[in-house]
């Protein structure tokens, strides 16, 4: 990065927070750092960083201010203290649609730009391959500033609805939950008989892949709402099968309370007449 | 297939039944077919079949038995009313390992053979690349029978124990709801702003690919039960940051009872002292 590449800020100097203003320092940037116990701001001097003494000095230095803190009560807490006019907020704090909404609103209000993220990475894999981040806020305001977001990964907009960083994040999350889901409950089962799980582990990866075009095929039927194409293996089917898992588990010592909810929604489904559908339509009964 | 195959039967003509009778005539085998209702048998008979009058004539017909009926309780009704002397049982009937194990043992009783079987293919995909079925019990009677079995798709030998079969089915099968409790979770976050499921499908779809490596690292720990090997993103922080999803699916209008249970098993965890180590750890917790 060239020497006139624009200046940034980082607010919280987690493991997070720092590794984003380490991608930064990489770039050539000139990085102004502040966090509450000051001690954080160390490494980061050490490769260049400027420490400000408070927030708001922190804020005065940059025009782009990124926030990694806590959580959302932490961010509301510090961004009070300074002066935001004229300041281009980026929030990368963990968060909920809501709070980015309503976060967004109150930072305009004080004269600033903001957009909201979701990083989709873990503090180690910034700057690296396969890390990116997802954006939501005013398009022009990413455009502005995409080249500095480019130095923490791919970086992913969403929309101007500044909730939906948030909301692909935790989708992606869920996602990522239900897989840690099966993985755990099929260990469960395979150590109950001694069984080595490192030896089991290809045959799973392997399956995961092999029933991956769930992925597709479910995005189809939740768009549509049609949950009567295709079926093979229908959900009643599947929920009367379901049943072997709980009692199969039970006799090995181990709970299904994992997998117990994903059954009664098979069969609340199958008796609210919906059995000769496909799987995805217990979609239906997740809809408040 | 030459002439010299030896001849197969088969009990249970539902759809999974009348796939297996057919990979086998298919290959070029001698196959006698049985069902309770007569009718399923035609298309079979069309195909070169012997249908059978009774299950007994069936299972006189052919040393090799493979069944394949609705579950353990008809497969019990069926095999009491035939004589089994001499005969190889291949039960690929879905079960429990409790149930596999019982069957063998009164199979056995009879003067016969046995082998179970966990199918990991839908009807449509018996004989196609893809298609495997695990097999437990005696190695020289799968051996000898492998030639058939390689018919239905890949054969999985998994262990002399008659339970092994199912339970590999099982996991499996746990791997693979589990993966769909984090996509149809997804979705409905996703779709609960009107969003497009397929335009979010293929970064669900790279985001659990680049997750898959935990279907290894947790093998490793769960085979130690050492889990506090290369921690980054710990424990008691995955159960302090996944209040957010609950939080945002109530926003949204979801329910995330899908993912409660995790949440619970974190935050257990985390309270039992063991908030600086993987994820993994939870799996502890379905030890009962």
């Amino acid at each position: 990065m060239s020497g006139n590449a624009t200046s940034a800020t980082v607010l919280g100097l987690g493991a997070m927070g720092s590794a984003l203003a380490g991608a930064l320092l990489t770039a050539g940037r000139p990085v102004t750092v502040w966090n509450r116990s000051a001690d954080k701001t160390k490494p980061l001097v050490g490769r260049g960083a400027t420490a400000a003494g408070s927030a708001a000095e922190a804020v005065a230095a940059s025009e782009l201010v990124i926030v990694c803190l806590l959580d959302d009560a932490s961010v509301r807490e510090v961004l009070k203290t300074v002066s935001l006019a004229g300041r281009t907020v980026v929030n990368l704090t963990n968060g909920t649609p809501r709070q980015a909404r309503e976060l967004a609103e109150w930072v305009t209000e004080q004269g600033a730009k903001f957009l909201d993220g979701g990083i989709m990475a873990i503090p180690p894999m910034i700057g690296q391959p396969g890390a990116f981040v997802f954006y939501s806020g005013p398009k022009d305001v990413f455009d502005t500033h995409r080249a500095a977001f480019d130095t923490f990964g791919g970086s992913n907009y969403v929309g101007e609805d500044p909730g939906l960083a948030a909301l692909h994040d935790l989708a992606l999350l869920s996602g990522m939950y239900g897989q840690f889901i099966g993985v755990l409950q099929a260990y469960a089962l395979i150590r109950s008989e001694g069984l080595s799980a490192v030896e089991f582990a290809p045959l799973l990866g392997g399956w995961l892949t092999a029933m991956s075009n769930f992925v597709q095929e479910a995005a189809v039927e939740a768009d549509s709402g049609d949950y009567t194409r295709n079926v093979v293996s229908n959900l009643g089917m599947q929920a009367a099968a379901f049943e072997n898992l709980p009692i199969a588990a039970a006799d090995q010592g181990v709970s299904s309370e994992l997998l117990a909810p994903l059954h009664q929604l098979l069969l609340r489904r199958a008796a609210d007449g919906h059995g000769a559908e496909n799987l995805t339509s217990v979609i239906e009964l997740l809809k408040k």
